[in-house]
C-alpha cells in the first residue's frame, strides 16, 4: 500500500494526473466477464499515449508493484484482473488506427482499437478482417492479441495470431521494442511476434500492431441445419471437412442451446420442433464458388441425417442468425444464475467423443450443461449452468465437472482452452496438459522478458 | 579436440557404436546448398532413436562440444553447419512416418522424413501437405520446422509453421519435452512450437512433430503468363491479390531467369521470345470453382499487359511447369560459377520497388542479377550471379550489392529473409533490421532453452 501511494505520486509526477484513473471508477476493474473476483485494483491508470506506457510499466519496475494489462475486460479467465493488487493499466485509451494500407494489405493499430470498429474501417475500404469473437463489438484488438482470440471465422482464416504480423511493446524489463515484420512473411530471428500473442499480458504491454487484411469477400451465405442430436450434428461437420470443404465458420449447438433457442423464437428461419442440435454454416468468397459450396455443405448435412437445412442468403436473415449466435453465452446467462463457461479443444475428429463427454458428465454430476462453439476447430464451449442455492453442494459438484471435462479432454489428445486462455481460471489446471519441465521452461522465458516478475504476475501457472 | 575424442568414446560406450558416422563420410556434411564452407565436424552422429538424441545432447552438453543439428542439408544459410568445429547431429536416421489419422486430419512424424516422401504418402489416402520448398524431393521436414520453410503454395496455405501444431523436443539443457497440441487451436500457455519453428536449432533438437493435414484438393490447374518486363508482372501480382484471388502459388521470375528459359526451351507451354518476366499461377480447389479463378487470374494478367496467358490443365504440362519453376536455382547455378541467393521479403504493396531495386542494384555494381520467387508473399530470390575470375574486385562488389539489397528492403519495410533464415550467411546483416533490445531478448530466450549455449553456438546472432 505503501509502495502504491508513493507509485500515484510518481506517476502523477512523472506522466501526469491525467492519467489516473479516479479511485471511483475503479470498481469496473474488479471483474472481467467470467466469473472470479472482485479484485479491485490499487490504482488503475489509463495512458494516452504511447511513450506514457513505457514511464508507467518502468515506474511498476521500479517500484516493484504488480501491473495488470487490460483490453476491454471480455476474457472469462481473469487474466486482466489484479489478484495480487497492485495496478491495472487500462489501455483504451491508445485507440487509434494509426494507416490501413490497402495496397499491401495491413493496417497499424493500437491496442484500444474495439476490433468491430476495426473491422467496419477496413470493410468500408473493400477489405477484410477475419478474426471475430463472440464479443467484437465491445472487446479490443490489444485483448484479442493477448489471447489469441478466436470466433466463428477462425474455421476458415485462423485465430487472431493468423493475423498479427508484428507488435509494439513494452518488455516487463521496461524496454519499448518492435517485433515481428510487416512482409506476410519473415523468418528473420526468433518469432517473437507469435509468442507474445495469447501470454495474456504476462511478457510484455502491447502498444501497436501491425495486423494483415484480407480483399472484402465478394459474397457469403449462411446455411442452418437441425439435427435430431449432437452426434448427427458432428457427424456433418466432419463430413464437411473431410469433403474439403473450407466454409468461413462450421458452428455448433448442442441440445440445451437448440432447446432454448427454438422456445425463444429467436432464430430467424424456421427450424424443426424436435431439434436436437443446430448448425451454422458460413460460406464466403467468389460468388462462382459459392453456389457449388453452399450445395455441398447442405449435401453433407444431409448424409449425417439433418431434419431440415435452411439457407439465409439475404444480409437481414444472415445478420439475424449470427447475432443469434453471438447472444448465446449471454442468452444461457440470462438463464441460469451461475454459468461456467469452458472451451476445450480436441484433435477434429475426436469431436463427437467431446460433445457426448459433456452431456455425460452433466448427468454424472446432475449439472445442467450446454454446448456450443467453434466445431469446424474441435473447439466447444461448454457450459456448466446452476443455481448456487439450488442445493449445499452444487458448487462442488460442479468443480468436479469442470475437472473431469479438462481429464476427458486431454485424454482424448486435446488442451484445456482454444481461445479463451489459462489465466487465473484455469491455472489450477495446467499440470494435466503441460509436465513440470514445460512449466518451468516457460516461466524461465517470462524471466528473459520480465526479469521482476511485475507483469500479472501469478497468471497461467499454478 | 581432446574433447571431441573423449566425448566420442563416451557416445560409443553410452550410446553404440553405430551412430558414429565413419570419419571417410564426414566432408558430406562440411557444407549445405549454400556457399559456405567448408566446415569439417568434428564427430558427426546419426541416430536412430529419439532416446539416443536425448543422450547425444546430454552428452554434448557434459562435454561442452557445440552440436549442429542437420536434417538433409540443403539450407543455404549455414545454419546447420559446424563451423565452431563440434558435432554434427545428421537427423537424417530418424525417418518415420509414425501415423496418419484422416478422420482428425494429422500427422505424426519424424524429423528424417523426406518432404516429398511425405506428401506422396498422404496424398495416396486423399490427404494433402501443402509445404513446398523447392526442394522437396530432398530436403526433410525436421529441417523444413528449423528453418520454417516456404515454397510457392505458401501464397494461399503458408509456411510450414502454420502446418505444426506441435513438437516433441530435446532442448539444449538436455530435457526431452512435448510442446503445442495436436488440436487445430490452443491458447494454453505461451506457444513453445513457433517460438521453435524457424528457430535454426539455436534452442532445441526436434525429435517428432504433429503435423496439421488438409483434405487433397480436387484439383488445379496452372497457368504461365508472360510480360514485357517485370513492372507489369508485378502489377499482375497485386491485381490478383488485390481482387481477392486465393492462387495456390503465384510466382514471378525477372527477365534473366525469362531468357534462360526461353532459350533453353525447358518451358512446356510457349512463349513470346519478347518475354521480359514470367508469372506462374496455380489454382486449386473445387472444380466447379476454379473455372472461375482461373479465369479471373488470367483478366488480371490481361489487364496488365501480358503478352502471353498460357493455361496448364493437365497433370504432365503442370507437372513440367512447376519442375522448371523449381530447377531455376540450380539452373542459374549452371550458367555462373557462382550465385549468391537471397531470399529478402518485403510487404506485397512493395513488391514493383523491390524488383526495380534489385535490377538496379545489379548495374550499379555491375553484376548480373536473376529475381524470381514468391511473390505473392512479397518474397523474392534475389540471385547475385558471377564468375570469380572475372576480375580482381568482383566478390567485392558482389558484397556490396548485397548490403545495399538488405538496406534498400529494410528501407521498403521488409526483411532479410522470407524463408532461408539467417544462419551464418546473413548474421552479419542482422543489426539493419533488429535493433540491440531485440536481439538481446533472443539471446536471453536462447538462454532459457540452452543454458550452456551447445546448440549451434553463434547462428543467426552477430
Amino acid at each position: 500500500m505503501l509502495a502504491l501511494g508513493r507509485l500515484r505520486d510518481r506517476v502523477i509526477a512523472r506522466v501526469g494526473a491525467e492519467v489516473v484513473v479516479d479511485p471511483a471508477e475503479a470498481g469496473r476493474y474488479a471483474r472481467d466477464d467470467g466469473a472470479l473476483g472482485p479484485f479491485p485494483p490499487g490504482l488503475v491508470v489509463r495512458p494516452r499515449e504511447r511513450a506514457q506506457v513505457l514511464e508507467l510499466v518502468r515506474l511498476c519496475r521500479e517500484e516493484a508493484v504488480p501491473l495488470s494489462p487490460r483490453g476491454a475486460g471480455t476474457g472469462t479467465v481473469g487474466a486482466c484482473l489484479a489478484d495480487h493488487g497492485g495496478v491495472v493499466l487500462d489501455l483504451a485509451g491508445l485507440g487509434a488506427i494509426v494507416d490501413i494500407d490497402a495496397r499491401s494489405l495491413l493496417a497499424e493499430v493500437e491496442p484500444g482499437v474495439i476490433t468491430g470498429d476495426f473491422q467496419a474501417a477496413v470493410e468500408a475500404m473493400g477489405l477484410f478482417y477475419p478474426p471475430d469473437p463472440a464479443s467484437l463489438k465491445k472487446c479490443s484488438l490489444g485483448g484479442n492479441v493477448a489471447t489469441n482470440a478466436g470466433g466463428p471465422r477462425a474455421c476458415k482464416y485462423g485465430v487472431t495470431g493468423a493475423f498479427v504480423l508484428g507488435l509494439d511493446v513494452v518488455t516487463g524489463a521496461g524496454e519499448a521494442m518492435t517485433v515481428g515484420h510487416r512482409s506476410i512473411k519473415g523468418v528473420t530471428g526468433y518469432d517473437l511476434t507469435h509468442l507474445l500473442v495469447g501470454s495474456e499480458g504476462t511478457l510484455a504491454v502491447t502498444t501497436g500492431a501491425t495486423l494483415r487484411l484480407l480483399p472484402r469477400p465478394a459474397a457469403a451465405f449462411t446455411l442452418l441445419a437441425s439435427f435430431a442430436d449432437e452426434a448427427a450434428a458432428s457427424d456433418a461437420v466432419l463430413r464437411c471437412l473431410h469433403a474439403g470443404l473450407r466454409p468461413a465458420a462450421l458452428e455448433l449447438a448442442d441440445r440445451t442451446c437448440a432447446k432454448v433457442l427454438v422456445e425463444s423464437g429467436s432464430l430467424a428461419v424456421q427450424v424443426p420442433a424436435e431439434s436436437g442440435a443446430l448448425l451454422w454454416i458460413e460460406v464466403d468468397g467468389d460468388a462462382a464458388g459459392l453456389d457449388a459450396s453452399l450445395r455441398a455443405a447442405a449435401e453433407r448435412c444431409r448424409e449425417a441425417g439433418a431434419l431440415a437445412v435452411e439457407i439465409a442468403g439475404d444480409a437481414a436473415t444472415r445478420d439475424a442468425l449470427w447475432s443469434v449466435r453471438r447472444a448465446l453465452s449471454h442468452t444461457l446467462r440470462d438463464r441460469w444464475p451461475r454459468k461456467i463457461s469452458e472451451d476445450v479443444a480436441v484433435p477434429i475428429g475426436k469431436l463427437p467423443e467431446l460433445c457426448a463427454a459433456a452431456r455425460a458428465i452433466g448427468e454424472r454430476f446432475a449439472v445442467d450443461t450446454a454446448s456450443f462453439g467453434h466445431a469446424g476447430d474441435g473447439n466447444l464451449h461448454v457450459n456448466f449452468l446452476y443455481d448456487p442455492a439450488s442445493a449445499p453442494d452444487v458448487e462442488a459438484r460442479v468443480d468436479a465437472a469442470v475437472a473431469e471435462l479438462f481429464a476427458v479432454t486431454v485424454a482424448l489428445g486435446g488442451t484445456l482452452s482454444g481461445e479463451h486462455g489459462i489465466g487465473l481460471a484455469k491455472r489450477p489446471y495446467l499440470p494435466l496438459e503441460q509436465d513440470a519441465s514445460v512449466r518451468a521452461l516457460q516461466l524461465a522465458l517470462k524471466r528473459a522478458w520480465d526479469p521482476a516478475g511485475i507483469l500479472n504476475p501469478g497468471k497461467i501457472f499454478p
